[in-house]
């Protein structure tokens, strides 16, 4: 179990195939960096084009086609003062006659007191004065290398992760992502250090991160689309990544009866009674070409 | 301010420009009771065929076509000791490749105890045992006479609010709809002691109510879509009712800007700015012809 | 087989129950006019509301809940030397971002030579001059009243028929609806001299028709949607309304494989084989809430 | 213009930034040969795995990125005798409750009369008996590279083409490309000897081709999406390749909106009203993650 500290140079605007930048073990930690989604950071130096870029790939041995790789964000936190947004929401977000009503698609600057853990709006100057956020620092984009050796961009999303943008990859949660490529090639940026769901204006408040992660490697565990553990928040989630958000529901909801089904020992009339009235779904990014929706049960209904 | 007790005795299963059963006044209270999804009464005796029975239509004395109706739901509880739902999710739910995976849909029976304020399941038989869970009572189906005097069925959704099946419609919530027909005319039905986000095993644990609400009237007050006021969650909502998801978020999102902007003291910057980063969405009905997200925000972002 | 000569004096927009203009019998034939769907008749005088208002509704003699009712279009013809469009693709047709780019929505005019069979732009003036198109007259809005009362806008479309804008709904077409209400209630208006397919700019050259059509009664004939027979054309067809297309495209193609099977003498795998290799689509109004598609099979493929 | 034969020893499942295997000049003509979707060629031979395998990439001298390519289809036709379809209706083309309906997926097979020009059922035996249909070879999966250096399967369709499988894609049209890699880099495979719209059993009549295309680079012209020129059928078109189908709508007609003004000579508002009253659109695939719309505008309404 060692902790490595890495310091990235160079970035991907898509998740594949990628020459590894570190290799680690099973059950190994990683201590490093992401920059903002324009290419920005911690010291406000643009070092990579915009467009989501991402630390990495991380390869992490055992890891083979066929397995399931744990990914434990065990801290996220931004490491900078500064943070952006748009000002507009997204035209697809909102009636189609009434996209000529939206404002400017602009940049706001947000100041982010880490100390404090708030994020106040800087400027333009409007109605909100210096709305004053409580930080609640997400990763918006991350997941490994995709099936068929192939790249795909981070602007979009998939079963292999992307550009999920759902605010809850948080510090404490653990995602499980299917591995196709041998070492399943870690990707990681876009931090947020808050957003709204379904990440309507195209940003949350765009950053850079200090990152801490821990892997392991579950063998011959084969799943469908990735899926999570909440500890903090006590549930368990699947996530399907897909347009409309009805077909991603879809995928979420299924992934979500088979997993109850494999490993929390229920009956597939019980496993569909329970979703019934206890399943809630939350809205991930919006914006994308993939929209996200995110499938959960409480914990507290469940027997593992 | 009279408060009235009403007793049906028919229901209907379009929401449209029927005959009035009961006509209060601005400002008056109303405690009736309404039947099951399946038209059984607190007795358990079928009094109507299934569909979403209503009760009523109230009409209300001065609203007239443009002004905006606010309907408070003061009480919601369950008035029997039963209640039912499916046993399988919606084949529109799940990947079409796995509809053949969900098993028959057939009723699950609860037992609901009003006292404990808990719903315990009874049968069928699986792996979830007497699953209990907390009641959550909200009303599935309800709202006003829709434009055009159309008659549109309880089985689904619109500017007029019925069958949307949202979790937050609790009591405490006021809900603003648009008034089309004069007096308004409302209708509701279909109560759920639980239900999960999505109501996607089509049904929540449909029982009969006990319902008491407050009826308010806002002259010359034009909106698109439902509103609401979650008093006691500390949230305000918009409803958009319609399919795909994405246009449902569509409808709520607009409405939602244009209320800010209009009754919040939002410049349209700083509406977008906020929403952006603040915003939430809800998952509603999604097994009828027309699907329900709701977008909210939270009460301590806005000032009125 | 009586030919009836009817001349409506009254409009309605929605298709509903409401009360005959005119009863007819099983294989009788109308003959009658339609408005546009501003309220403009031949006179060019705006006699109803704009809307889609409907002729009738007729009431035939035998037709009962369950039910087919086939409606032959034998004539349809503009009745005035008048037409209008809109001159802009409507918002939901265009990417969200393309918006802002679209031409205001004004009026085009036309003007229709019956004898000639043309329609000539007449205004604005753009670089298409003066743009002659065959006439090519069609039905947009037709159908029966729907089911469980229901009374709905002629804005939208369902099960019933409505507005569907399917530019395949020529004279020679027999159309089959499900009968709902007794004595099915046959509502028709809003004809095209032209239009181009999805309706896309929401009119096609809207005028006022001569309308001829002829009734017969299927008894104890159920179906899902509406069903055709394109004589001239030589092609059998489904109708499917909802949104998205997607959804409109399976249920025409549901409802064609039970046809197929039903009364074209094919078992499951030939009639799944034979769409495969030989369906045709065509979009219809894609501009409405729900929109159309038509699933078609070349009648040489089949023995009746 | 050298005319080149080129003989493929290896196939793609995505379409990337991949070694070339011939590089060629502007104006050069290659005849080459596909294998079937299975991986099988014209000896019947499985000379690759299954998933719509490539011949190519061919680099194209002089294409750059923000060029773009023009691909004449010359000579389309089957090599081979045999070809396959799938026997059920995918479950996503159909209403979700009547998937327990459709038959078993398992393969049909055809007899290929080259000479004759027909394809004719030889099993499974089913009431269609030899079900012959006259030979209209299309391509189902061809493109270039995709933007940003990703590599995208062949199981779908984006900008840069794909797996679009129209079947207006046959010998005698010349199919616009967007360049993003250096070369552009043609793909090609997934032959259909026969296709119904949508290709809504997952096949066309699969079979292994021959194959001879043209290539012309057009310098500094930026295109969004596909574009084409039908010249036997005397139509242009664009396509859209999204989920749902209402955006692969959006797609293509915001690309023909774009053209019409570009190369056609229309102000926006001509462009707007011919749409209007004389598009039309076909359905490509509706079995991919991504489905596919074509916008045509038939020629003889263009001045050029």
């Amino acid at each position: 179990m060692t902790t490595h500290r890495f310091y990235p140079t160079h970035y991907h605007i898509t998740l594949g195939p990628h020459e590894p930048v570190l290799r680690i073990a099973d059950g190994d930690t990683v201590i490093t960096t992401t920059i903002d989604a324009g290419g920005t950071d911690a010291h406000g130096e643009q070092v990579a084009p915009e467009g989501n870029p991402q630390t990495g790939p991380f390869y992490v041995e055992n890891a083979e086609p066929g397995d399931m790789l744990a990914l434990r964000l065990d801290r996220l936190y931004p490491n900078r003062d500064t943070g952006y947004t748009s000002t507009a929401v997204a035209p697809n977000v909102v009636d189609p006659q009434y996209v000529r009503e939206l404002p400017e698609r602009t940049l706001a600057e947000w100041h982010i007191d880490r100390a404090a853990g708030m994020a106040t709006l800087a400027k333009p100057v409007t109605r909100l004065g210096n709305l004053a956020l409580p930080l609640a620092p997400m990763l918006g984009c991350f997941g490994v290398a995709p099936a068929d050796r192939q790249a795909i961009s981070t602007a979009t999303s998939g079963p292999h992760g992307g550009n999920m943008d759902y605010r809850g990859f948080v510090a404490g949660v653990t995602v499980y992502f299917p591995v196709w490529a041998p070492g399943a090639l870690i990707f990681m940026g876009d931090g947020h250090a808050v957003q709204g769901d379904g990440e309507i204006v195209g940003t949350g408040i765009e950053t850079s991160f200090d990152v801490q992660f821990t892997v392991r490697v579950v063998k011959g565990k084969r799943i469908g689309w990735p899926r999570g553990d909440a500890e903090r928040a006590d549930y368990i989630f699947t996530v399907g990544n897909a347009r409309p958000l009805d077909q991603a529901v879809q995928h979420a909801t299924t992934e979500m009866l088979r997993w109850l089904q494999e490993d929390y020992g229920l009956d597939a009339v019980g496993a569909n009674i329970l979703l019934g009235q206890c399943v809630e779904y939350d809205l991930g990014n919006m914006f994308d070409p993939a929209y996200t929706m995110v499938c959960k049960v409480p914990k507290r209904w469940l027997k593992s």
